[in-house]
């Protein structure tokens, strides 16, 4: 319909300055099933929907460890995000070899940027169609970022990408206070309650122990994933949500409502 | 007609965020004939429905195995399918020399569904043509996984790929539970009645021992095929199922109907 | 005319999971002149139509010895057939070099199966137009196998390809049992006869010694090709074969009609 | 809608001389938020609007060290700019180990510049979509570059880049000579106040001390970075600038207008 | 006019089959001077017309000695034909070098033609728009061989290639008994009176000793060009031929009016 | 508008035998700011319009010292001078190194012309879109040198290159003479006269000391470049140049009008 | 206008066989000033029109030495031409390595044409737009030799290319044997006097010691070059030519109006 000359070519500036194919590789993020990471002053928690192909399939993980203390949430396409995660492990490994302690996050983090940025300008290669949230802890604290297909990163206290990752996005916002200074549990309950709010616009979908994984890593505690069975307290303790929202975030989470989400 | 200028260059992502080439390798994927695998907590099978290029050729196999531990059913361009399994069995051979030991099924399938990944993305080549049901077992038991020419790769409990194979995947899905826990026989005959509904839409074509082979492979039991006589006795335990299905999928295989088809 | 956008790239799939190029150069295959490959229990067979391009040239030999166990038949581009023929003969040579035996006829068939498949693949380049008709002998008995441009391949109990093959492929499906169970000769006389098919459409060409061709290996018969004279004996013992052909084929080569022009 | 021949090709001169992909690049360079450098004879600033990409990230460096004596300051698309950013600390790093001695400004900015011209001409990649302003002190006291995605690059006495920045151009020319003859904390009004006009036509936009930054370079003063608090003096300086400008600059810093902006 | 969209890429199948580059690099070999060879049980011949660019310039010479045993006469673009000379060349001192005998003819002509088909397919370049007709002899007795563009290559009796070849192609076939039993000088004759044959449609043209030279390689007679003098009395033997051509090719010479052209 | 399909292929001939980029890369140097360039049996001058990219940097130098006995003048992009001039240093040292002594003029000039050829036929690159006026002394004496981007050089008495330079042109062809007898201040003079009638056409602009820049070398004299106040006083020896030129030029500079300008 | 789908690629054949750029690459031949070479039975001499690209330059000189036996004219793009003059002194002195003595002058001729051939056929580069008229003197004589883009090379007696060229040709061939037959000095009066052809249709053009030189190579004389006053004996020699020829060509030089011209 409405052709443009210049979003085939992943090496070409559109007289606008835009390089289009990053633009339909963020696309490709959008799609995939939401994930959710958050941090506060102690712990980083990631949560997503896992992806479901089939019924005859188990549910597709979408967080991976990559070393003792640092772990992703991917969103987009998974196969371009499992290189990534082993460009990342190897990195982990690497720092491991040659420095005798962990990588920092934040080189972590800015490697695998930098990669996903020769894609398109160096390598001419179509870009990564993946998003990341890699959460860690290293000598700093704990740490949440996210990249991009073009290689952008960021550093941040909450995000949410991939299907109707808006509204989580939007819950996030309103509690970002609490987020930042949750303790670890209250972290875990904010990241699902914020990752529930992607199911509120689909019917009959429902956030379940069998349909969503969190992550935790914090400071003195190792990364680890919690399914299934593992999830089920934590969900409990945002089951009572019936009432949509409507009342304004506070810094403190004993106003009613919220307490309904959040019951912290 | 819907001429689409996305489609034709294997590293362009559409506005949508879609790589048509990899959507459009599927289906070469769909119009293989049928194979099916399933699961259970002690063996994985295999089957497939053989492909005859003519009266004058022998049917084409389309199962192979690749370790003592480990085999494949493929469909779509068989020529492709064949150059990852020469990848996959030297995959399993490095293993066993670097650490003297089966490969685990999970690892094997990483590696070749990244190598998929790469065509479409470092290598700019076009994607394999092809499906992959890898069926092994190893110290964590049995396994089934389906690669596509995404790079995607999925573990499972059961699944049906090529042509027809929607009818396969019902059936299956209204037996998950019996393929779950199915002994070794009974998963051979689960597995050929599900192959055998690939047939129920196409007159006079029927499921004999000439057009089909099975491979089984268990805990404590290695990869194997039957083929011709071997597996007429399986086909004759699924043969009494004239009537279509109508009645609900139980559980328990006691019930009539099932029983006619599956006779377990 | 009709414009089709997959058909030039070699390395593209069109929507339906096609890749043109293979399909057009199988069309390069079909113009060849015909040859014909037939196997019994004991004796590979491969028959050809000398390609006579001016009456200034003898005519073009299409059937290549390969090694002492295994020759091919070739259709198509001769050009590409003799590129395929030297990897062929090279690989017979390096096995026989490293295991002091011959080549297993299966084993050389994938290897140059495979070579196909990598020039659309890996190697980006036009397919090979030629299709090839392997005879071998090997410890498993005699093999007739069959490769194309896609870089499948079929093992075989007859087949036919080039210009009006077709006629031939009837001839030889209606004849498949008395194929399975030829002497040597015999197998011989069939091949010529399902050769002499192609002719049947072309006003006044006829099957002579001059413009034809047999080749045969057997258990314990090394590959060696007849031509002129040597063939003319099989060429009479098929000659009283004026009516065209309207009986059934038996299993049993002692009907008339089939006599007439089996002479079996 | 304009269609142009010649601006989707890298390495394509247009009838006009011009290459158009370079000026395209530049149009990347003016949509990232504003960079602002100033250098006298003593000092060296650089001064940005920090990049928001959500309320839950925090705000986006854009002011970088690349050694002790010398930072960058970006503009544009910022993994382009991670990427000049890591040649140059390497050309620092290596310049020190070969020649113990910190790499001469002007030196680095010729590098990078030549890195940039490869881009087009050697390497025929896409330019990098990124403007740089390089703040350094050397034996030839300060100095302060801009480089542009065509690989020129200039000297300056102050410079701004990115949204809006033509208003700061500007506010420099008219106090350049202020700008020449500032001491440290002048210098660093100066550019917080010239920064502060690309805010100007933004409604309810305000530089506060949590969205921009900026950096200083001496002699004898190593590289340094403020933000948030340390950068409050400053902007509390510069405050009382609620008029529009109106006056003719004057060389001297007397003039009441001036120095309600710049209260030097 | 009529645009085709296979024939401007020099690897891509039509969707007949062919491939339109070496179709049109064949027309190229139409276009060159007439060639003429020639084979009988003792010698092979090689006959041309030197092709005049201009008054200034002497006759280009066609014919080329390649070894003792061997030379070639080329038609079409002569820097090509030049190139593969240069290979053949090579081919037979490497044979020297290794074997220390000459290489046979039939193995020097496959690896010129192999080397032609890997321009249009493994090396995608465009294929040498030259024939050539190979004069030889080996152990087996007298050769010719003819290579066209496509990298075919053909055993023969007599060809001629290029301008008009046609009439010198319908003399030859119409003398092809007496060819095939000639002895030299009468070998020369035949193929000088073909090459007359091309001259019959241009008005004033005449084939004289200036503008031609014939090659003669024989057993126990080495290849030798003989040109101007050497060849008038070739062209004497042949020149009392003013009627046109009415009578029947017999096997013996001795008929009148073939006598008139051949002078036997 | 005039869509022309031979301009965006570097490497590819019009039908008028014109390689479009060549020339369309000449427009690019003619957009530069003006050079000139002189010489006289004893000395070689250039002169500049230094390049003032905006009032905030100072103005672009324009000449640059390649070696003690040779320095460039450059029109065009920039940043490909600066790679054009590193690579002419380059030649400088290591002929330095190889033969110790100076690197011949019209050798130096002869190796950067053949780095420019390149560009457009063995490279496929785009061409470097730059003019330069090589100026340097050898064991023959001064010599000045224009290279153009198609790779051609020419070794000239004067030229000018750049924005307006025809009038620069026009003034030095009729003071050629003068030219070649100068010495070596008249030599300057005349080089910055001609300099000064680029900017005749122009409103409001006008030579000064500040945005010119003149360089010498002479025999026993190493290369120097002269600014600012460097400057001024050559400038005041041509100031009195009020009137339009309309004399005739004279070989000797006594004549009122020329003395005007050129006050030798 | 009339677009031409082959005449872009410099790899592609037309469907008449020819090249296209091969041919406009001709054109650039034609585009350049005149040569003109000439061999008698003892000498070679070449003269050309030196190229006047401005008032401000030297003469361009057309003739280079390539060895003390042989030399070159060249005409077209003098970048390239440079090129090819390296690659054959280059060849010459690795001759004189490798055998101690000169490279004969058809062996040289080849190499710079294989090189030309190589451009459009192996390395796909655009052809060099630049004619060479190549004289020496080896152990056979003295030899002229031209070569094209295409890469074809002729012998002459003599030949003119350049603008204008056909006329100078027309001259040549009319004193044909007056070239072949003449003495050193008679040599290069005929080759001045077709030379002067050339500006026969450009009024007021005339051919003086100025823009012209020649070039002598003969047995026991080494290649030498002649400029200005050098050849102006030459050009007083052939002075008294004011009327136009109209006589006829006569093998001696007797003849009076040749005399007029060539005053031998």
């Amino acid at each position: 319909m409405l052709r443009n000359q210049y979003d085939t070519d992943i090496t070409t500036f559109s007289p606008q300055g835009r390089i289009h194919q990053i633009e339909y590789a963020s696309e490709a993020v959008k799609q995939g099933s939401a994930v959710v990471g958050a941090r506060s002053g102690t712990h980083a928690v990631l949560a997503c929907v896992k992806r479901s192909v089939s019924d005859l399939a188990s549910h597709q993980r979408k967080i991976f460890e990559l070393d003792t203390h640092v772990g992703v949430a991917v969103s987009g396409i998974i196969a371009d995000a499992r290189v990534l995660s082993k460009f990342m492990r190897n990195e982990c490994l690497q720092h491991r070899f040659a420095y005798e302690s962990a990588v920092p996050v934040g080189r972590l983090v800015r490697h695998v940027a930098d990669y996903c940025q020769r894609c398109t300008q160096r390598a001419s290669k179509r870009p990564f169609g993946v998003g990341l949230l890699v959460a860690g802890v290293d000598e700093l604290g704990p740490h949440l970022f996210e990249t991009c297909p073009s290689g952008d990163e960021y550093e941040l206290w909450a995000m949410a990408l991939g299907a109707r990752s808006q509204s989580a996005k939007t819950y996030l916002e309103r509690h970002l206070e609490e987020v930042k200074q949750a303790k670890r549990d209250e972290l875990i309950r904010l990241a699902l309650a914020a990752l529930r709010e992607t199911f509120a616009a689909v019917r009959d979908a429902e956030l379940t122990e069998h349909n969503c994984m969190v992550a935790v890593v914090g400071i003195e505690e190792p990364f680890r994933v919690y399914e299934d069975a593992q999830v089920a307290g934590f969900l409990e303790a945002i089951r009572p949500a019936p009432e949509p929202e409507g009342g304004s975030a506070t810094g403190a989470p004993s106003a009613s409502e919220e307490r309904m989400e959040d019951t912290s």
